[in-house]
């Protein structure tokens, strides 16, 4: 049978996991494939660099266009992460007709219609299980195994690093700053952790992720974004003592009206009785909760090589396949045109603890303010007396606008002497 | 654009929801698959019945063999259960080359070869996603997703039913019997509980998933099978109180001998730090160990009418895109041909409570007995004196057969009255 060529695009650590795995499991992926694959070319930046694996010299090449545009190469892996020249090479790749797997979460997050457009147009397969959650099968089920049910929500630990960060401090009482330390130190975050701490990363996947869920077409600039720096010991320790623990979710959800849904990442309090409070370390996790089907979850590695090197060479045994039968896997999906709503109209719930003057009448004033605002209180309770006396109130659902102008008034009310903080609470409503 | 015509062959609790599902999601369905489905025929037992649901009478037949073989039939999606006339059936659509969606777990384990064949003889698509783990996207992430990578083991909580009985052991010290009759009263377990509490059900669930995950064929009559029926308050008290669960397991574990493994489904103690210690109620999980991928696991409703449905429609989905397309879906891959040892080579461990007598001396005679099986022991403790006194034993890893060995020499010890339980122990080393 004659070989399907495949062209990498990139030899860092998940590139040269490809390369490795294409080698060692050759037999298994020819007998699951039908066909055996041949590596035809490795683009890099630079030629002479050291390596973690071995590679033929003849097969490395600087000059990545000409490779994917190469007419005896049938597939294109995209490893190289990054806007460009990533969107160019697979752009020009698909429109030769190859087909692309890709982990590249940003290109997709950013301008993903131009890649499903050029593979349309090429008759070729997109594929990009990779760029979300890693390892763990996601992507598939949610735009097959779930195609004949309704989404409602995902809700997803989808950045390792921010967990990591996270998980250490909740387990060991350490600050922001002391908990990025060890997880850069072990490698979990890099030197500029930017990406992670901010949430850029997972408004990435977020938005992929309810492109899938909602089909319809989502860019991370209409994710609402916040990061964990500001996050402090006492946060953490204040909602472990409440039963919760906090995690940074991406949180994708369907509004009422039918048309919009909502599209988030941001940290937020979960019960320590959900599923996603008992991943720990670098895991990531989704929560899916889908009308029929109800609420499933998907658990596994969010990073490294390995794992998202097995994601990638599944997208490459089913683009081979179908290449074989010369037909193509499901295409984008965006029939359903939903818009993604202002995070003021995100329905949510809400943590805030007030510093307070330990005066008769300070519960009352601050009630009203909930009560003007539509906010409806759940819980309030009084903590410490004198100066150190601290309102701790946590709301029912409302919507973002409502309880964002409520915190704006609190801040404003006399003997309300400061908002210490404030966290929305998810997954137990 | 022509609709798709699809026969439904029962109308129970699945089938049912299924015609509601097809019915209420038309427009969804038709936009994911490019064309619209259209109900031809429903294959019931007794015509006059009353249902959970309404059907336009002449859509009802009693002739399934006919409904199955119309011309017009595109698809055939089969929730009749058993394995006659399930099996003529399906052969008999797949023969005349319509594709079929089943969720028919007992007749796949038991004669899934016939059905593959006849798949490929009439190039139609066999897909069975509700046949394992309800609406939990398994099969598909299994044998796709994890297409690149090489699975080494599963371990799933793959049937409800016991698992809501051992949940409420644990939390509630019930004993089987108590726990059993609740779940009847709830309707989480059936008048005759035999198929589910005997680990029948589980056997034929633990075959399908190690035939996907080791691209081998594998009969239910190959899985080791004990159900759940001897457990007692004392042993999951006892597990508790060691920081374990007592589950039923669903096992596959490839050998290190590379040609075969190990398939079996048993009662078994886990920590309670491992992801399926907290699967709760109901509810399944699987377990997956890859080699690139690493551990991953998949949560969610294992039965029901709607979560069943859901997978049932994900299928159906796939199978009429793949039909528009003129291809096929992945086929069967037994490629490997690895086959099942007897559950004496499998590697396990053992935690055992002997009642013995309170001498000088026993702790000796029982260590070289397991010595002389070389089965090494972990921990061993004594609890009570005198008459009451018991050594609770937890083993190394060994084959079954040793620690069977082991065990049937401790019986015979002097000194030792009772072995009063033996248990398995797995999720820890």
């Amino acid at each position: 049978m004659k070989p399907l060529k495949v062209a990498l695009l990139g030899c860092g650590v998940v590139g040269s996991q490809v390369i490795r795995l294409m080698h060692e499991q050759a037999a298994d992926l020819a007998a699951r494939i039908g066909a055996p694959l041949e590596l035809a070319g490795v683009a890099v930046r630079r030629l002479g660099r050291k390596r973690d694996i071995d590679i033929d010299p003849a097969l490395l090449t600087t000059d990545a266009e000409a490779l994917v545009t190469r007419d005896d190469v049938d597939i294109v892996i995209e490893v190289i992460g990054g806007i460009e020249p990533a969107r160019t090479l697979i752009v020009s790749a698909l429109s030769k007709g190859k087909s692309v797997v890709t982990a590249n979460k940003a290109l997709l997050a950013e301008d993903g219609g131009t890649l499903h457009e050029a593979a349309r147009n090429g008759n070729g397969d997109l594929y990009f299980e990779a760029s979300v959650a890693g390892a763990i099968p996601l992507l598939r089920p949610l735009r097959e195994s779930l195609a004949g049910d309704h989404v409602k929500r995902v809700l997803g630990i989808v950045n390792g690093t921010t967990n990591y960060i996270l998980d250490k401090m909740d387990s060991t009482g350490a600050s922001f700053t002391d908990a990025l330390e060890e997880a850069q130190t072990l490698g979990y975050a890099e030197a500029d952790p930017t990406a992670d701490v901010e949430g850029f990363d997972a408004a990435a996947k977020a938005a992929i992720l309810a492109g899938l869920a909602f089909h319809s077409r989502v860019t991370a600039a209409e994710v609402h974004r916040e990061g964990i720096t500001e996050i402090t010991a006492t946060d953490v320790a204040s909602a472990k003592e409440m039963g919760y623990v906090i995690k940074l979710l991406a949180i994708c959800a369907r509004a009422d009206d039918g048309r919009s849904f909502g599209v988030r990442v941001h940290p937020a309090m979960i019960p320590r009785s959900h599923p996603l409070a008992g991943v720990r370390e670098a895991y990531n996790a989704v929560f899916v909760e889908a009308e029929s089907a109800g609420e499933l979850m998907f658990y596994g590695k969010g990073a490294g090589g390995a794992p998202t090197a097995s994601a990638v060479l599944g997208d490459l045994v089913a683009v081979a396949r179908n290449r074989l039968a010369g037909t193509r896997g499901p295409e984008e999906s965006t029939y359903a045109d939903l818009v993604a709503h202002p995070m003021g109209e995100t329905v949510t719930r809400c943590h805030v603890a007030l510093d307070v003057a330990d005066k008769p009448g300070v519960l009352a004033r601050v009630a009203e303010l909930f009560s003007k605002h539509d906010v409806s209180i759940q819980t309030v309770r009084q903590e410490g007396r004198g100066d150190d006396a601290q309102l701790v109130i946590v709301t029912h659902r409302a919507t973002d606008a409502a309880l964002t102008a409520t915190m704006e008034g609190l801040r404003e009310l006399d003997h309300v002497r400061a908002v210490a903080s404030v966290m929305r609470v998810e997954g137990d409503e």
